[in-house]
């Protein structure tokens, strides 16, 4: 078997210890029934890919599994022959032991869902582009809002640095692994269907786009047509190889939801992404956070990488305009708010009802005169229009006798 | 003092045991400075409030209060006079010790910001006005879609019983009030300034239906004006009489963070409203949810009323449509995801592709052709139209070897 056939692949490293042998085995076993048959690989984990395999094509059952049905779809198939085809389409099945093994997908193991091998369409090294990734997904029906978001977030990650993970279905998808496109940044494209065949049809040319920016991976084998239950279990990849996942829109029974079940299984970040109360698509992330206390809501790339990136990265906090009166000492304030909008009062009156000593009053007035928020006439002191203006400011902290500063 | 001035007011009870002389001093000490002077607080929670006022007016020093500015508010102001003037107008002084004192205001000593007394204006019982209450609070600069969702959650709140508590300001504060006045509520309008001079002048009006259909309330003197740390030392009053506070807009440096703050402090449910993440009157929800993992994200009354309802009362969750193919098992699932969309396929190749045995598959596709999802030509199966649309429907649950039913 020539070297491109091995996991490692063009640009990955050196030649990898998995042997052609195990290699066909894994791409019989992914092949003969469906990614996450528990039995399977509650099998393979005991006694080999190589023994998995020929255990099938004898008929020796284990677990609850259906050997006829398995062996009758690997009755045809050559292990070896569809590696070679794949080499030829520049697709590599990466598997556990191969130096371009995301050690993240051993995590799956953890929750009986191994991942037996990933087919991999793309030239870039699959464990770098891993290596800081976060999942941006949703729903294939999004608004032009959730797009608008999607493709933000993900523009923000790969000015990062960071490589957005998706699964390259309508809405949500595309519009993350565009937007990370948009920024010149790599994305990985998971499918649940084989890499040659994109689902769907109209996304050819952005899983080719993926491919050259990043990669396209799937368990699935060359040729593979999409089912649902190959949405479901093609989520927990989404989860496995990202740090975090993002849910940007998600009707209440979207798929997004399973992957982000996935990720907090996986002990990744799990992010929400909040929206209009009445929107139904934002419904679902509503009702992640609701259910899961530990779904962090997130409006913005900063704040996504707060969560994934190293510890002390924080996201630059949102403030409201700096107001001229916010800059004012307590006394000053209450003084402020002593002087009347209209009709004048002389300084005397104004001490009364700021509550303070004349000799106190006296310099604030001054003070607030220079800074133009105030004016003194022959009947006494009033506001100016710029003093008016601030005075019923919708902002918190600075004045008053009860101690602010929490937020 | 005629009966009518004391304050358990008219139809709320029996006469209190609060005297004449305690209920005039409390009138003075209100007047005499600002709520949350916790020196004051302190000395009158030591001494009492009638000896508080004569230590006042004799310039006695107690912690580092102004007292000569105290003493000059009250110069000229008699209680019991004031107190007759404000029952004239139909307003109350009620006092801690009277019958309509609501016991939730003594939790406000316990972080040492007591309130003294609060002005009431309406014949409804504070009590019982405040025993099933929510705040609704938010940006004075609401948008439509903010305005809108307050109202929402008052009707709900309303129809289900509750008073809905805020503060009489523009935007979703009025909203709220109009909600639960057109759903032919209570509500309790906390202001902060004289309840006979409700501020903005344009909420005059709904002030008075306020006050008919509930309370209005306050701690300042009849004829007093607005300032800005007035504003802040209200919202504690509005968390504190409510079970909980939504915040439905707020900017990042909102005044209606500080009531969540308060509400938080009181051991009472802070629940905010998300929007679009480019929304800036939505931002001070959003952080409040980022900041405080223990404020609960609502969308709807409902589920307000399961943070502040009897225990067990649960917000229906929202689901999807139910969709013909949510009730297929998981084998005949299978099967129908193994039907090709267009090119008709034998049984044989059905069961292969599905990994499953010829005899599970026959009669599942017999099940799949009676609810109209598949149809049978001479060449084969294939499926309907009904099928098709069903085949990628945004849905999770029901097929795959994946266990489910996490959500």
């Amino acid at each position: 078997m020539p070297a491109r056939l091995l996991g490692g692949g063009r640009g990955c490293g050196p030649v990898s210890a998995v042997s052609d042998a195990e290699r066909g085995a894994r791409a019989l076993l992914l092949r003969a029934t469906e990614p996450c048959n528990v039995s399977l690989l509650r099998h393979v984990r005991r006694v080999g890919p190589e023994q998995a395999v020929d255990d099938i094509r004898r008929g020796r059952r284990f677990g609850d599994g259906d050997l006829a049905s398995y062996a009758a779809r690997i009755l045809d198939f050559d292990g070896g022959r569809a590696l070679e085809v794949a080499a030829s389409l520049g697709v590599r099945l990466v598997c556990p032991g191969d130096d371009d093994w995301p050690v993240a997908l051993d995590d799956l193991a953890g929750i009986g869902v191994d991942c037996l091998a990933l087919w991999v369409r793309g030239r870039q090294s699959l464990t770098e582009l891993c290596d800081r990734a976060v999942a941006i997904v949703g729903t294939r029906a999004a608004t032009d809002y959730g797009a608008s978001v999607a493709r933000g977030l993900a523009i923000g990650l790969a000015e990062h640095g960071w490589t957005v993970v998706s699964g390259l279905a309508l809405g949500i998808d595309a519009a993350a692994h565009r937007g990370a496109l948009a920024a010149g940044g790599a994305t990985v494209g998971v499918l649940a269907c084989g890499v040659d065949k994109p689902y769907p049809k109209a996304h050819v040319d952005l899983a080719a786009a993926c491919a050259e920016a990043g990669v396209v991976v799937s368990e699935h084998p060359m040729g593979s047509a999409p089912h649902r239950a190959r949405f479901l279990v093609r989520n927990r990849l989404i989860a496995a190889l990202s740090a975090g996942t993002v849910v940007v829109e998600a009707a209440p029974r979207s798929g997004a939801r399973s992957t982000a079940r996935h990720a907090a299984e996986l002990f990744r970040h799990v992010m929400a992404v909040p929206g209009p109360v009445d929107s139904v698509t934002s419904a679902g992330c509503h009702q992640l956070m609701r259910d899961r206390p530990d779904t962090v809501l997130v409006t913005k790339a900063d704040e996504v990488l707060e969560q994934v990136g190293p510890l002390g990265q924080f996201a630059e906090r949102v403030t409201g305009p700096v107001r001229r009166r916010d800059l004012l000492g307590p006394v000053i304030s209450r003084v402020f708010e002593a002087v009347p909008v209209s009709r004048a009062a002389p300084l005397e009156r104004i001490a009364v009802t700021a509550g303070l000593r004349l000799d106190a009053v006296g310099p604030a007035l001054a003070a607030l005169a220079a800074a133009g928020l105030v004016v003194e006439s022959e009947r006494g002191w009033t506001m100016t229009s710029v003093g008016r203006d601030e005075r019923f400011a919708d902002a918190a902290g600075g004045a008053g006798e009860l101690p602010l500063g929490w937020w």
